[in-house]
């Protein structure tokens, strides 16, 4: 349980999987991973001091325009889950984090996956630009992970997940 | 699937069990027939001519205050369902639904459960009075479903589901 | 974050408000309240010792037959959540348990509710008695909690949610 | 409400949007299209005379391996919505399925995405190989609507989504 920041800038928020979240294949449905890299997103905005709640009461809403999501292992009720999350490109308008679900007793990557965010103004609906203390917090941590990258080594996964066009 | 209003005042919804309803004990997880329930009672909001949409267009909330729910058989992934809906009891500041799940298969009572509701004005958050227009809508329809009971028999069905205190 | 067994046989599982789980009115939605209140009987029983999964392997479900909430006041997107979880009336053949939802910011009373259970064999169907292991375990717990009433005084909550009938 | 098979071998499942499925922002959540195209999927596996519960009698599950969805339109409470949904390659380990979510008001494309599924021996949990029926029936759909392409037009939807890799 619990949610804390590493330094290479992936937030690892951990919790159990819920019964609600298994279907009748006995696994974890797979659109709760959705709702799991949401969670991460919201614990890794939490733990960089710029809560997605804030830039929601600037009536900003990061409109989500993509999502993919590449299914590895299942996962089981009351298992202990890691969802690592991290910002993995900031422009002003566009964002995309990058997602993995690990279980913790034996360290499986369970799942990993992308979204793409667009910030709208909840008004109007239309897209506007990161404000920019946003911009330049969430930019940082991904230049600070990209210098870090092999000082905190993950297991190999192939192919990053990208966007198609 | 579908939606109908019988002459008894119970709104009518038709439609399959979706597999992410279902949950690794094979069968529906309980919290989704309140969803179910909700789908109910937009289905008779609807047929009644008062969009349940059109109540929050006006600023007005239906807040839940009090659902109960008595389970009776599993429903399983696929499963052809019929929701029954009716208002049972309408006040200016107290509406209270009940509801039955039926399979349409074998005409098994899976659920029945009923849920109160306090009319808020969503801005102050404060209860309100309900509309005039609805609470004359939703009265007579109650009024003209206790008329016809008897003219459209239910299952037997035991002891009505009703507040504690 | 995290899950605690107080004295009185309260276990008390902490936890925020995902995203996913509130709708277009702003708040949490209802039924995520019966999500929650798994979710603490889930924390109970591993609390105790005897995990609701090693239930499960032994081929039992506890089904749920009734549920009853009362809604209280709304939760938000990021609110910290405890759910209180307490067995509350444990026979062979039926369990109740009782809930409370607090907001850990303010100590707000949230929701109450209780859900009651049936033994049942996975494989037939049928209602069983619950393993004497786990109705020994349960039982004393409830005793002891009945014991300590008092000791650890709660905020005033009105008529206790009982069964109907 | 209900569904039918097109000529063109696209499945189309049309429901209202149900208020559990919005969020805080006042829209649809985005894990609930996955819902959405999974309830697609099922559609079509029913209008084919192959349910896909039938698959499921035989000890098969079609594991989802891969996901991805584009979100174009916000969809809201009551919407009334179409799923399209096609079997877009078949083969004997691997099946891809292409979803589009259509308002019907406007015709508004809300979004469009694939899944991939791998079929697995429930009790292995190995991969195996599509039963041949289910493998003819649904390639020769493909090749039905491969040949149908121009005769039924769809809005422009520019860059199809494919496979990364």
């Amino acid at each position: 349980m619990g949610e804390e920041l590493r330094g290479d800038g992936w937030a690892v928020a951990t919790f159990r999987v819920r019964y609600a979240e298994t279907d009748a294949a006995g696994i974890v449905h797979h659109a709760t991973y959705l709702v799991w890299f949401e969670e991460g997103r919201s614990a890794l905005s939490r733990l960089l001091g710029l809560p997605y709640a804030e830039l929601e009461r600037e009536g900003i809403d990061l409109v989500l325009s993509r999502v993919e999501a590449r299914y590895r292992r299942p996962a089981r009720y009351d298992d202990l889950i890691q969802v690592w999350t991290r910002a993995d490109e900031v422009r002003s308008r566009m964002m995309r984090f990058a997602y993995r679900a690990v279980r913790v007793a034996d360290g499986e990557l369970l799942a990993e996956g992308v979204t793409e965010h667009i910030p709208v103004q909840r008004a109007s609906g239309r897209p506007v630009r990161l404000p920019p203390r946003f911009l330049t917090a969430w930019s940082s941590d991904v230049a600070k992970a990209r210098r870090l990258k092999g000082e905190f080594p993950l297991p190999e996964l192939g192919a990053p997940l990208r966007a198609t066009d």
